[in-house]
């Protein structure tokens, strides 16, 4: 195949701008790689003639990124725009209805619609990859897809989202709110427009549910997710859980068995030492576990401009080699609805209260775990000093409706100062 | 597609007997995942009849591994006999003759003859692939040839022999010598049948060399790499070199500047609290590194039934999915005949000496270094209750040649009692 791989390129934000850089930058080591040039032959944007720090001129211009998908001298449709609804949405169809491949790093149209849209593109013979939407520039999604499919995947987790990540780790370290690290990721520009994206867990979900698809063989069903963000997180958690050797992360977890398929996206404690233990900053970390491959861990960086265009450049330089996968690793059609899980899996459970400080406070709360059949792995208390001071609680595995009913009969109790917080210890 | 991709298999130790089990298992998730079954037809092994664990006797039976490879009835010839040279070479040569796509967990054959049966396969329209044959599990080759492909490559690193690295954790945690923890390495079956193998630092070698001809589009340059195994790894400079917040790992690493490509499998010092350095027991990891993804790390178990007939596994389903790449991610021919580079990159270096108990000592030394243009980091001296005891410097960014200098002008100096250890310090 000596024919180019003709590009048309939709979005030259950080990560299109990044795109055609490295298409211009190392054209002789891809068409090496690929076997075929790889061109760029069509752009839009929301902007024409902005400095955008690459040479764009001697692409043909796209006002409509619809006619941009449809365009005749086109291959892969590459879509890096973002949004899971209007142009974005209508420019993929329109280029899967064209039969034109698409690679995309829009994790929430995929999310929000991707078992239409790997219907749409197997009826019309054309192939969604989407590398870049899920963890940036670690190839997590091959990974999974390819690298583990020889596997009955058991477990599926990560720290996907990386402004959440900085977020505790710079609480933990410099001993400041949530509210002003917060606000000074703000200022420097590392939140999205919505905020809520990020710190609301929401855009880690949208790539935990594409992964728990690939892993499962189910239909995306990002609805079916557990879903908390990091915004009561409060440094004193953070604080007491490095106290007791954990770290508290934004964790996603996938995982299927008898109860059916369990998504969960909030925050965890993870022992201080484990892989995700350590990971720090804006960091991203993806763990596979599989029946064969044991347990496999993948870092890198989550975002920013070389290492999401590294993804979408190994989505298309496969394009050009002749791979071509379902887009969720099997057919449409045989993904199964997943059946969500009833009830999570048992965890042990981290728990911070204040007590009335009275005696017998404690022997109260003791026991009210013990009526659920909650059992004490450690206890911490600190009151002898400050009244006002906590009791910390790690308990032996539990379900969160055990836990659930025990702090309800906490409160009942009357010895509690203050709503208890409870937090999941993932096993990792 | 759902013609059944037919394999035949040679070799059924662990792996043999793991992907045989993968297969029979998991027909159903192989089948959804690879879009057609995947059935084992004939397979072979030195022994025929010993009970292997797994039902083999609907498999048809060849004694020679040449005539399974050639047999009309099967697409891919599994080769998981191991060895450079002899029936598996002839075995997987026969395979490329006869148009057969191949997959192997061979390091060895790869890294000494990787060229040649490159060259052969592309003239048969055979492809061979090889995730098994670098760091077990880890779908490193995967994420270096297809994930990395839009990058240039900048560095390569890793710990790919699990064996090593259990022998230099263990001697750290439980403060045993190399020759203790050999002994009890020997004796639990952890080492192969020539233990040189694994401690020489050749298997990891092979790995690496893979790695690197992918990397930067080289020819396979086994002969070329730096090769230093673990076997003077001293007790002492793994107490020492953690008091200074290094670990010591069997690093490989390989990186092209323009010195030309440098390939190094050797005892290093990293920081303790990088993820290299808290790589324990018999895990491997592997860094990639790219001009536009930055840093990659990919950790999990480099050996073992399950993880390595995973890797075996991923390369089955790829070819029953219809992927077809270049062997070493570019046309045999296009792959340039690596030039070693003459030096070695700078690097910051660990050096232990013992000193005479003599006034001005010290002093000599750091006159030494300090004529040789290597300025110190930071140095520890232990003499002043044991004038046995050690010095320790950590130098700042020198070369090997400089270093090496400045060693025979401390031993001329009359005040070094005993030969120096001088260890590189690899930027993790």
């Amino acid at each position: 195949m000596t024919t180019p791989l003709r590009l048309g390129i939709a979005g030259l934000g950080t990560v299109g701008a990044g795109v055609v850089r490295i298409v211009q930058r190392h054209a002789d080591l891809l068409e090496a790689r690929s076997g075929r040039p790889v061109e760029i032959v069509a752009v839009t944007a929301r902007t024409k003639g902005r400095d955008r720090g690459v040479r764009l001129s001697q692409y043909e211009w796209e006002d409509d990124p619809v006619a941009l998908a449809r365009r005749d001298d086109i291959d892969v449709f590459v879509e890096l725009m973002g949004g899971a609804t209007g142009t974005p949405k209508e420019a993929v169809e329109a280029a899967i209805a064209a039969g034109k491949d698409v690679v995309t790093a829009n994790k929430a149209l995929l999310a929000l619609h991707g078992q239409d849209l790997a219907e749409a593109a197997e009826a019309n013979d054309a192939v969604i990859r989407f590398e870049a939407a899920v963890a940036g520039g670690i190839p997590v999604v091959k990974a999974l897809t390819e690298g583990l499919a020889g596997n009955e995947v058991t477990r599926v987790m990560g720290v996907m989202n990386g402004t959440c990540n900085y977020i505790l780790t710079r609480m933990q370290a410099a001993g400041l709110t949530y509210q002003e690290v917060f606000a000074e990721a703000e200022a420097l520009g590392y939140l999205e427009a919505d905020p809520e994206l990020d710190v609301g867990g929401i855009d880690a979900g949208h790539k935990l549910a594409l992964l728990a698809s690939i892993a499962f063989g189910t239909r995306v069903d990002f609805d079916a997710m557990s879903l908390e963000g990091i915004g009561k997180v409060s440094i004193a958690d953070i604080e007491q859980a490095a106290d007791m050797g954990f770290r508290i992360k934004l964790l996603g977890v996938a995982q299927m068995s008898g109860r059916g398929l369990e998504t969960r996206m909030s925050p965890c404690l993870v022992p201080a030492a484990s892989p995700l233990g350590q990971l720090e900053n804006a960091m991203n970390m993806v763990v596979l576990e599989g029946d064969a491959v044991g347990q496999i861990v993948l870092q890198g960086a989550g975002a920013g401009e070389g290492p999401t265009a590294s993804a979408v450049m190994a989505d298309i330089i496969d394009l050009a080699r002749g791979t071509r996968l379902s887009t969720f690793g099997q057919p449409a059609a045989a993904l199964k609805p997943a059946t969500p899980a009833a009830v999570s899996t048992p965890a042990p459970f981290y728990l911070r209260m204040a007590l009335q400080d009275r005696p017998g406070a404690l022997a109260k709360i003791a026991a009210v775990l013990g009526d659920e059949g909650i059992s004490i792995d450690r206890m911490r208390q600190y009151g002898h000093v400050d009244p006002a001071a906590p009791v910390l609680i790690v308990t032996h595995r539990t379900t969160r409706d055990a836990l659930d009913s025990a702090i309800a009969a906490m409160e009942r109790t009357g010895v509690l100062a203050g709503e208890p917080v409870a937090i999941r210890i993932e096993d990792v």
